[in-house]
């Protein structure tokens, strides 16, 4: 089994990651020069790793992807499990679950926020998830080589694992539920569930949630997008954090 | 001129907002029922606006569009100038500037932030943005029929005719910048100028800004996208501003 990688950040940050193995580069012969392009190169080089530079027409069967002239042929992302993600040491730890999330563009947005705010894993459903693919890592501009990403099939069990090992859990839902910069986010391990855009977080995962939040409006308009939602969220968290630290 | 607008919820608030002419609504005889197709008939039968229901093959040339069986012939957005947005009254009123954003998706979804957010305008420079277009108005959810969008020729005659009238304009720069958090957003006007993707605010903005504003990241990775950087920064806004009401 093979991905395909496209995109100079997308290439780049696999390449950095060092957790994927690259089977061959190929690099159009008419790609605009850039910091990025050399960088690829240089740790190719480094790393043993083959690059073609091609014509652009050798290119166009990747057409359907916006590659601008860097196509690389990768393994696939690699998955952690739960319980080797729980066996790891945790303090004031962070997971994001995503309960149905089916556009890729946002799965890929969100893996990008949660790289910046330093959350440890992203657990995602096998079922009703889009499949992480070539346009998941693109939106994620490499960030999904960044953070443990943990499969499970059962969400609810999920939950269970996690709460018998006292994480809290917090889920975004937007009735009846207390704002989100009123939970104190420090001094605990907990889990953040984010809903699919239309039909928010499941009955039966906001029964087992510890706490329900929203984000107060100032208009009423439908709803945020849930990629913008979860980043004000989360960041929320960050800044609580960092406060505590001064 | 005709704007092509596709999808539910789009179609739906540009009908409720009453600022566009609607020339006609085709829905697909094979379109799942739903509440919000209903209310699209409801509001169109009392405004009197023709719809037909038209066999799938007739919206073919729409297939361009994931436009969910529903398609509207309609009027193009309408812009404010901005000596009209001045004229009315403000206190502590927000607009969002946006310099260079190419991509339509980042568009839609940064109006629908800010119609959340209650923001007051958008300015969008003429040149160096994506065209407002179906895909921003889909992105947008329909937002874009909910705020008051300003397209400029000068983002700098802008900005210098902004401070004149007392409005503090404060710019998101990754650099040498105070945390976000750290502003004050209350009892002032502001206007906050988020930069392209890559580039980040031009240098000749950069100059005329009273803050310059970062927002600090828990994992060194290059960066948030912007839809999800402005709304990090714009609902802390908000949430300063229903704590000063409590």
């Amino acid at each position: 089994m093979e991905d395909i990688v496209y995109g100079r950040n997308a290439v780049l940050e696999a390449l950095k990651s060092g957790n994927r193995t690259f089977n061959k580069i190929l690099i159009s012969k008419s790609v605009h020069p850039s910091e990025k392009i050399n960088e690829i190169i240089d740790l190719s080089k480094e790393k043993g790793i083959l690059f073609q530079f091609t014509a652009k027409e050798n290119l166009s069967k990747y057409d359907e992807y916006n590659h601008q002239g860097i196509v690389a042929l990768v393994s696939p992302i690699k998955f952690i499990e739960l319980e080797d993600f729980l066996a790891k040491e945790h303090q004031n730890s962070r997971i994001v679950m995503l309960d149905g999330i089916e556009d890729g563009q946002n799965l890929g947005s969100i893996i990008r926020t949660c790289v910046c705010a330093g959350v440890d894993a992203i657990i995602i459903p096998e079922r009703r998830t889009c499949p992480i693919n070539s346009t998941v890592e693109k939106a994620s501009a490499g960030a999904i080589n960044h953070i443990d990403i943990i499969k499970v099939n059962s969400p609810i069990s999920a939950i269970q694992r996690l709460k018998k090992s006292d994480w809290w859990i917090i889920a975004a839902e937007a009735f009846e539920s207390d704002n989100y910069y009123d939970v104190n986010y420090n001094d605990m391990n907990f889990v953040l569930v984010m809903g699919a855009e239309h039909a928010g977080v499941s009955k039966s995962i906001l029964k087992l949630a510890d706490f329900k939040i929203k984000i107060p409006m100032l208009k009423n308009f439908n709803s945020l997008n849930v990629s913008n939602a979860l980043s004000i969220i989360i960041f929320e968290s960050v800044r609580q954090k960092l406060l505590s630290e001064r």
